[in-house]
């Protein structure tokens, strides 16, 4: 009996009830398996045929029976090469891109109010037990506000910012095709200089692949603007750290806000901790920290799972190659 | 020839500018002085006929000549009482309402989905160089948020919140009235207690008046779900701070974020300073911090400075007995 692997510390009854009433519609031929420690999930997955979830790409090559991979995460950086799996050419990759648009949208709106309202100086102050008026703050209200990457993530910030009132919001991506109104404008990745010249705020929501890999480079750090803020939650490898480092401690940007970086976690000694006005989160953006994430993500493994069974082709299938 | 004092340190020469044209496109008779100092200002304005921008009550009595007042502010709950005022029956006061809602909602956002996302932990988990996930985070899509005074304040924020996807907004106000449509639901201050309870969120963007001074009681903070956060922008008086400390602190209620408190500038063996969970702010999120609440500050007084030389009723007039 082929066996569906099930390693997801977030689901509760009803999301369990939900993956067995899909399956039960379907398919008397499949047995669902819960792992519910490490040890458990690394015994038991050589004979899955499906797993959902977070797995350690470590652990994939143990798969042997492997056809389709949901996980539960929007990055698939650790999961493109051939090497990762026991058989390469009959594993099936789905990402959970889609549910994480809400959560990261809220974080970064968080982030980019923090930036602009001087809210870490406010924090020090109060810690201190000072009161005093530091002065002049900005708004999202009339800001110009630059997105690299136009997924679900991107296209969920460009929906608040532009609800929020901001004057323009240019999106940039691979290719030039039609895009949500929310964007003002549309560049794409090989226009990224005129891009992000002269924004508020440039918020990069990149999935990590060769082609974003160090995109956004010392070069195009130093053409930003003195009141520029740069906001990260894609994945850390698409900065120049040390040109962004070097940046904020000369006062050539404003600030930032990154929930990820290079490495993770941040070791200790890491100078981006000393930064100048840099706001970091353990990259915790996204995740299942909220629950409507975890009601989407399982969802759409749900909906995936029927076009499995019923042979229509998944949904959010990731091309290795190009890398999401 | 009649004086109009401006005491305003926010002023941009295009502001001044626009003061000036608006004034000698209707007169010829009236003299502008500009205050640069709390010295200058108390020296001079004695024999104004119209004051604008940020005075202190206290020496509004020496404004012997003083026929309008037209505060900066949008609280002018100092400015009520007839004994402000040197001849109190010949002054008509106007205030500001209009020009915050922008600047004080995107604070009110900012607060709150930190408050949600537990941002203050995370912040104190990065200063000690920690990396971890806390866990569960709240969001502003799908909740239930309490806006209590539905002045431009309120409602700038209801609309931002709904734009956010915000499950139901119900706003309370003095009297039922029509409202814009961002509420979901209206009700009176006389059903506090209906219209908070369950909420995720409750905002207080109430002016101070005697209707308003303490009607957060012991009683309605006694009434909170655990899960209920409050955030406060109006004025501290309306909340009974040592109650709402004790639910803090108890986790009574989810956590306070407050840029209003009793007294300010708060001492610093106040006991707010320590209470669970709490956001403080000196009394920042509005005033003329940011440059669109300058802009639209000048705009309103000079469109009243239109309408006080053609003879039509002021905008934005203070009823001094109701306090608004």
């Amino acid at each position: 009996m082929p066996i569906i692997g099930i390693y997801a510390d977030y689901l509760l009854p009803a999301h369990r009830a939900q993956i067995e009433s899909t399956v039960r519609a379907h398919t008397n031929e499949y047995q669902i398996r819960y792992f519910s420690t490490a040890q458990e999930m690394e015994n038991g997955i050589s004979d899955c045929e499906i797993l959902y979830g977070y797995y350690p790409a470590a652990v994939l090559k143990r798969a042997e029976c492997l056809r389709w991979f949901a996980t539960a995460s929007a990055g698939v950086d650790p999961f493109l090469e051939d090497a990762v799996y026991a058989h390469p050419d009959q594993v099936l990759l789905t990402n959970s891109a889609g549910s994480y648009g809400t959560t990261i949208s809220e974080h970064m709106l968080m982030v980019m109010l923090m930036l602009l309202r001087r809210m870490p100086e406010y924090t020090a102050l109060t810690q201190n037990r000072e009161w005093r008026n530091i002065g002049a703050v900005r708004s999202i209200w009339g800001s110009r506000i630059t997105i690299i990457g136009m997924g679900d993530i991107g296209t969920n910030l460009a929906r608040r910012v532009k609800a929020l009132g901001a004057a323009h919001v240019c999106g940039v991506r691979r290719t030039k095709k039609p895009s949500d109104p929310a964007y003002d404008q549309v560049l794409t990745l090989a226009e990224l200089p005129e891009a992000v010249k002269d924004a508020d705020i440039v918020a990069l929501c990149l999935p990590a692949t060769k082609e974003t890999n160090g995109i956004f480079s010392k070069e195009i750090i130093d053409g930003l603007s003195p009141k520029t803020f740069v906001v990260n939650v894609g994945r850390g490898s698409a900065i120049d750290q040390p040109a962004l480092i070097a940046a904020l401690n000369e006062g050539r940007i404003a600030g930032a806000a990154l929930d990820v970086m290079t490495p993770e976690p941040l070791p200790i000694e890491d100078p981006l901790y000393d930064a100048a006005n840099v706001i970091l989160t353990p990259h915790i953006s996204g995740n299942m920290s909220l629950g409507h994430t975890c009601d989407l993500n399982v969802d759409m493994f749900c909906r995936n799972l029927k076009r499995y069974f019923t042979g229509e082709p998944l949904h959010h299938l990731v091309d290795r190659s190009v890398g999401y």
